[in-house]
């Protein structure tokens, strides 16, 4: 078997699973945040009055902190009272950051287990090598209150990433590069299993930003092997309790993809699908309004520290705004504590709370007719991030960083 | 004369002039923001095609920054294709801060003079004896257009504080005093006049809290005599050309208010007004859920300064969320500087970027209803922070720091 379909077989009680299979499986760990609690509360309260394991469900507010209308206030009263209710011992809901950082970094994930969420890149933590998934409210609903959920086994594509990465390149430009090829709907429902020298090499913050974008080729989840950087990551934060799921040497793939990166150009996602890739250099001049560094696939420590390396001593573009949404506090608390946060302040970023941002166009770094973004968020679909007559092009941090300066896409090799 | 008519007369060449006299004002500096900058540009562009002065205009993004929606995103179009027409060398658009502090912190603000501002707490920079005042945004275009304002000359009272303040108590409490003393509209179209030891000992920081707050009773405007620390203040950005204005020994007033503060306690507004003042003892224990500690009354480096005293080594209560809003990227960067800003994040409070945040309830800390918040900035008005049925209590920095850690309104002396 390959990774996931171990790991199903091992939750669902079963010696082996293939793909297809319908299973019942046990979570591991669920979460919902400030904008899918709600919902998927109000369908819990229909068919259940308690929890099946508080320790297992975790809540946190990232979507919309601080509120930014009565409705969003009165979603987080609800999920406030529900928590307290519950007794749900682990809330994060005074910006402690993005729920996809918030719960690696607090220790709650771990190889080899079975993780759902109410958001659709819930599939992050296959960098820590667990099976990890997004769902629907009703659905989390049911998993609150059971604590198992069916899945479809997935069929597995073996993504093979060999070679070095030139200067300026990183794993975001692996991922959306793997998303060209394979087409945003190239992987519905499949899971994406990393190998290679690639993937192997790179640390935890690059590793997530590959899982978190699995779900923008259809993929049902991404997953790799922890290498060791992770299990040092696991270890700092009390994680010693796990295993560690391997492939089988006979596994079984419906395909094999196989990636050589030693020539790969930084990569932009351009307007509106998150598979219409093109090499920096194909894009470059084009116009920017705002920048944007953050989110649950790029706003890591490595990604500031990218970012803050080509904007030291430079200062933004006067016509751009840049904004800089740290994923998590830790990751704040750490970036002032080396500097990176006094170099982008120095460079005129607006440094924001930590949280979701402009990602989704919700309240912050919401753009009007004609404006244009490069962002290291994770979808570029037409209106995401405001106006449906805006335009977001999907980067790496250094990117982000160089066309902040320039005010136009530019290749940070041009700084 | 006193200083407001002293200030009126030169401005509008006359040698003396009185109470209700109507003048024809030469304005030394205008200023609009991205809410009231559009209306101002839209009248503006029927009378006018060119500015006065383009060097006497400065222009500031910090109502809602960033964008919240495509309509002050679209807003902020507006406002850079007019800065950019208009060749406008000041405009502050990258998130540098609070107009009210961006102003005097990039050496605008000038002691003598005459400055309006398409906002209501414009008074604030009578901290630095000019006479300054809100406007609306048609009575600006006419500014922008032609540089003059036609005046009321207000009538003035004398307002003397003397007596030492105890520990804890702050300028904010004086403010909140006197509006108390005064009423709401005690001083509608009046100046008061800020005389006495305790306003001559104060600090830059927090002569601008007791200006800013003038609009709070009413009046006209509010101003001082600068002081050493003003006087240092203005060097220090290279402000040198001008010429400090104190009243005549015989100067007129309409009435003259002694307040002796020796043994004044914090104050707290209570809701729905500000002049719905109580000392905090009378308030302790009211439930809160929001705490926010900023604005352009209270979010300056001594008020960073003061709420992190109280706040280090403490966390905020888990059912608070407390919202820091530095009021300019300068003040950031300096409470980062000095750890401020770090011990802030220890006690997990959630840092926003520098703006007016939640002051006006437009996009950040939203309350719905039953929430109650305390909050350091300068309006308690029902539904100011969101729901009508929501509840703002004022008060100076270390009640808000103490009461962030209680989940209650706390004097900071049991903390």
């Amino acid at each position: 078997m390959n990774i996931t379909e171990k790991i199903l077989a091992k939750a669902s009680g079963k010696t082996e699973v293939s793909p297809d299979d319908i299973i019942n499986a046990n979570v591991d760990l669920a979460m919902s945040h400030d904008g899918t609690s709600p919902p998927t509360i109000k369908v819990f309260e229909k068919i259940a009055d308690k929890v099946w394991d508080p320790e297992k469900i975790v809540l946190v507010f990232d979507h919309n902190v601080p509120a930014n209308t009565m409705g969003s206030a009165e979603f987080q009263q609800v999920v406030r009272e529900f928590g307290k209710k519950q007794k749900i011992p682990n809330m994060y809901i005074q910006g402690e950051g993005i729920c996809h950082q918030v719960l690696p970094e607090k220790g709650h994930v771990k190889p080899s287990t079975v993780i759902v969420g109410a958001d659709s890149h819930t599939c992050t933590y296959g960098a820590f090598g667990a099976f990890s998934t997004g769902l629907g409210a009703t659905d989390l609903a049911m998993v609150y209150a059971t604590g198992q959920n069916w899945f479809k086994v997935p069929s597995s594509l073996k993504i093979n990433v060999n070679g070095t990465l030139q200067k300026n390149v990183y794993s975001k430009d692996l991922i959306l590069n793997i998303i060209k090829t394979l087409g945003a709907y190239g992987a519905t429902y499949k899971s994406l299993e990393f190998h290679g020298d690639t993937i192997d090499n790179l640390s935890v913050d690059a590793r997530m930003t590959m899982t978190n974008m699995a779900i923008e080729c259809g993929a049902k989840n991404g997953i790799m092997v922890p290498n060791k950087q992770t299990e040092e990551y696991l270890s700092q934060r009390g994680v010693t309790d796990y295993t560690i799921t391997k492939p089988d040497v006979d596994a079984e793939y419906e395909k094999e993809y196989d990636f050589d990166v030693n020539d790969l150009q930084p990569q932009i996602a351009c307007p509106h699908n998150v598979d219409n890739v093109k090499d920096v250099d194909q894009v470059e001049g084009t116009h920017i309004d705002q920048a944007v560094l953050g989110s649950c696939t790029n706003g890591r420590y490595e990604d500031l520290e990218q970012a803050a390396n080509i904007l030291e001593n430079h200062k933004v573009h006067e016509d751009v705004q840049l904004l800089v949404f740290p994923a998590s506090r830790n990751i704040y608390e750490k970036a002032i504590e080396t500097g990176i946060i006094q170099t982008l302040i120095k460079a005129n970023a607006i440094i924001c709370n930590p949280g979701c941002g402009p990602c989704l166009g919700a309240h912050m770094g919401v753009m009007t007719e004609d404006m244009t973004c490069i962002s290291t968020t994770n979808r570029n679909f037409l209106g995401r991030m405001g106006s449906p007559k805006s335009y977001v092009y999907l980067s790496n941090p250094a990117v982000v960083a160089a066309s902040a300066i320039t005010g136009e896409i530019t290749n940070p090799l041009n700084i």
